[in-house]
């Protein structure tokens, strides 16, 4: 982790064909996350390349077994049925600075390239503030062909605003290396985690990649998520209490 | 983007004749922004380099087509009638970090200087909060000779204060590398977007330069920019709202 | 310092038997810094290894003597007797930001592991805003064999929740780096230095690392640590008073 | 500029006999700032080694001429009579980042260790917040050595609290490369441009170095540094209403 906010350690660069690169990372109601990692796990794929990054959140969190983890990034890899690769990116939490999320995009996007990706999709959320029962899913993408593709199959296209994070700069970074990206958002109110717009969105890609995905289990999926999210959140309500240091005012909490 | 906060890609570097720098950033009233424009389009200018950086705002804008763009600068070129050379750089954002801005101007500077450039330009606004009909122009340079030349143009110079951001370390860099920098500002009130003062600032540069620049266009130009600065904003004020993430509060907002 | 966040100057790698790190640094209640320090007077530890960071705190602390002392990590070492080797880890502060915190964690464990070091162990304080007696000892281990071993000797296993600071990533590197780490946290009130929970921690993880630790002397070190603090805090509150800059307000404080 | 924070220019590296390095920087009252102009002018210095950051404010000030200075670190030299070698070290400001002070410290005393210096002399303010006619110097130093010294010649030393900023880490860094280093502070209001305070430090500077030093011309020299000092306030609050982006809010100010 010298002389460089971001580190990757690649297990393995796999002979891909035709391979996409899809991105889903904690945010909005974990619409991409909840998805990243139903892919992972539905296509049984092998982990091929860690990030870790001095621009992640400095902590470690505790697991039921009293076991911890580092936050990290990690790609993952599978060729579904039919031989076409599918890679996909996920992570423990977003870097915490501009510099971090610009070195991550841009370390994920060359390995993808590397492996013979032409296309990165990054999930997402569409926050609208109230409930649907039906959620829609945004896109926005770097060429006209691709917003093309991505209308004729169902995706409502955005026409302003913008994408941040790194769900926007994973995309920006695939245009400035030659390739194409798109960002599809999944409709969702952005108060809870939402299993059913990861479905939407899920299910659009499959249509866009040309390859089936197995949704049905994303709802125990979500649930599990929410419970790794509350403890997250108690944690990091709590890390604002503690590690007080000389000269900082010293106030009761839970764990230094 | 490994280890710098500042890429360059050069596309071509043009042998020029006597040529000089003309820098308009985004910034109070789009004074400096939508002359370089201008500049950009009425000399039918090419683009020979481009600029990414970490320090750029961590977010893709999207157009109207639903296509969306990476923030970037952009060094532009053209001989004007007559042979001499005129770069143009230009910029979708200012960098967010003091470090970004004096590395951005250097390679900025660096670039130029390499093509035979002798003198930098910036164009911004000089904001006074009430309306003008015949914008002043006010200026400030790197050097004696060159304050007496901006004066002897018309040019209202500067006898205090300072000029920040990218104005001011553009110049200031290349006074530090051995070439001459002058910042021309156009009055304006700071709170709209101001075709009048680009127009005023553009007129003396034309002096100063010694190359006929037409300013008719420019009216039209202004309010084509007022509609993407309106999206701009708005894309700004949603993304204050969005990407949540673990253990931060969750607000309904517009796009994840 | 150039170039890089943190520096290293080793003064001599150990050859060890079986080594371990243990580290304590500034926090809670002192917990881990008492339990450092005094390891390192009982077992006469020599300093191995010096470590200076530009995410230190920007400042020298003047001792009673009139000399200063700017803020460092210092790695100690000593063979307990018997053989096993012990490695302790200490720092005047904490860096003061993420990227330190990663750097100076990767850096110390990078150099343990060249010793021949395979676990790693941080001391802390587990903040619980009332006065208890008899201090439990809480933790968590970066693997299942780790966990269980603690619990056997008498630790509470952490179930939620997450470490965050230095005592976490110091853990968290060793884990990514090959090696085990554990992070046992002493219960304090929080609100004052905290010489029984260092006692409760060094008393467990005499068991846990099979060494005998005498901590009869704790009690005195403690009290001259809470005067070093005082007078650290009364330093931290003039800093935030003095050093004025052009244009940065000025008000009457003590030090500039 | 590149790849790192500060930028060294060597002009020269003077033979110098027994040199010593003095350092006066912009801070509260002035009083080191004012000290090293001062020495610079009095003794008829040379510039001989120049310093940009990019944690330098990112802002050039206009003078009233019209033209502008890039902030700026500069090293001058001259022999005293007797052959004594003396370094200035001063700046147009101070670092704004931590990393920032930490880098230029580091490559000042790295500067003059290689020109032979033992000692480095940084000049501060003590703020008390009431005007005193016969200000006191206060000091600490690194060495047992030099702290007796000091006291010997009058200075009052200090027994607690801390010398943040480059005050303390120019002479913690001295520390840490093998010289000596002394922070000399002047009793002072810190309400103003304090010239008394500026006198009394050099009186005893110059008892402690064993170089007459004419502090006759230092009132004047106050008066002058006042006026800048208003312009450099006028223009940092100004600088903090302007150059607005997209998404930011535009205020009316007077400099873009």
């Amino acid at each position: 982790m010298n002389e460089r906010v971001v580190n990757e350690r690649v297990i393995e660069a796999p002979k891909a064909r035709d391979p996409v690169l899809v991105c889903g990372l904690p945010g909005s109601g974990y619409v991409g996350k909840l998805a990243a990692d139903h892919l992972v796990s539905s296509f049984k794929m092998k982990e091929v390349a860690e990030y870790t990054s001095s621009s992640f959140p400095p902590q470690v969190s505790v697991k039921e077994d009293g076991t911890v983890d580092p936050p990290r990034g990690e790609m993952y890899y599978a060729a579904a049925k039919g031989g076409k690769g599918i890679f996909v990116f996920t992570a423990d939490a977003q870097p915490t600075t501009s510099e971090g999320e610009y070195e991550l995009s841009d370390a994920v996007v060359k390995f993808a390239k590397k492996c013979g990706v032409k296309r990165v999709y990054t999930l997402a959320a569409y926050i609208t503030g109230s409930f649907s029962n039906s959620p829609k899913v945004y896109g926005a993408a770097t060429s006209k062909e691709l917003t093309e593709s991505l209308s004729d199959r169902g995706v409502t296209m955005m026409k302003d605003g913008g994408i941040s994070g790194m769900n926007g700069i994973l995309i920006g970074m695939a245009a400035l290396r030659g390739l194409d990206g798109a960002c599809l958002l999944g409709e969702t109110s952005g108060y809870v985690v939402d299993a059913g717009a990861s479905k939407a969105v899920l299910e659009l890609l499959s249509k866009v990649v040309g390859v089936p995905m197995d949704t049905s289990k994303l709802k125990e999926k979500a649930e599990e998520t929410q419970k790794v999210i509350s403890q997250l959140q108690a944690m990091a309500d709590q890390s604002r209490e503690t590690t007080p240091q000389p000269g900082r005012e010293q106030r009761p909490g839970y764990i230094g």
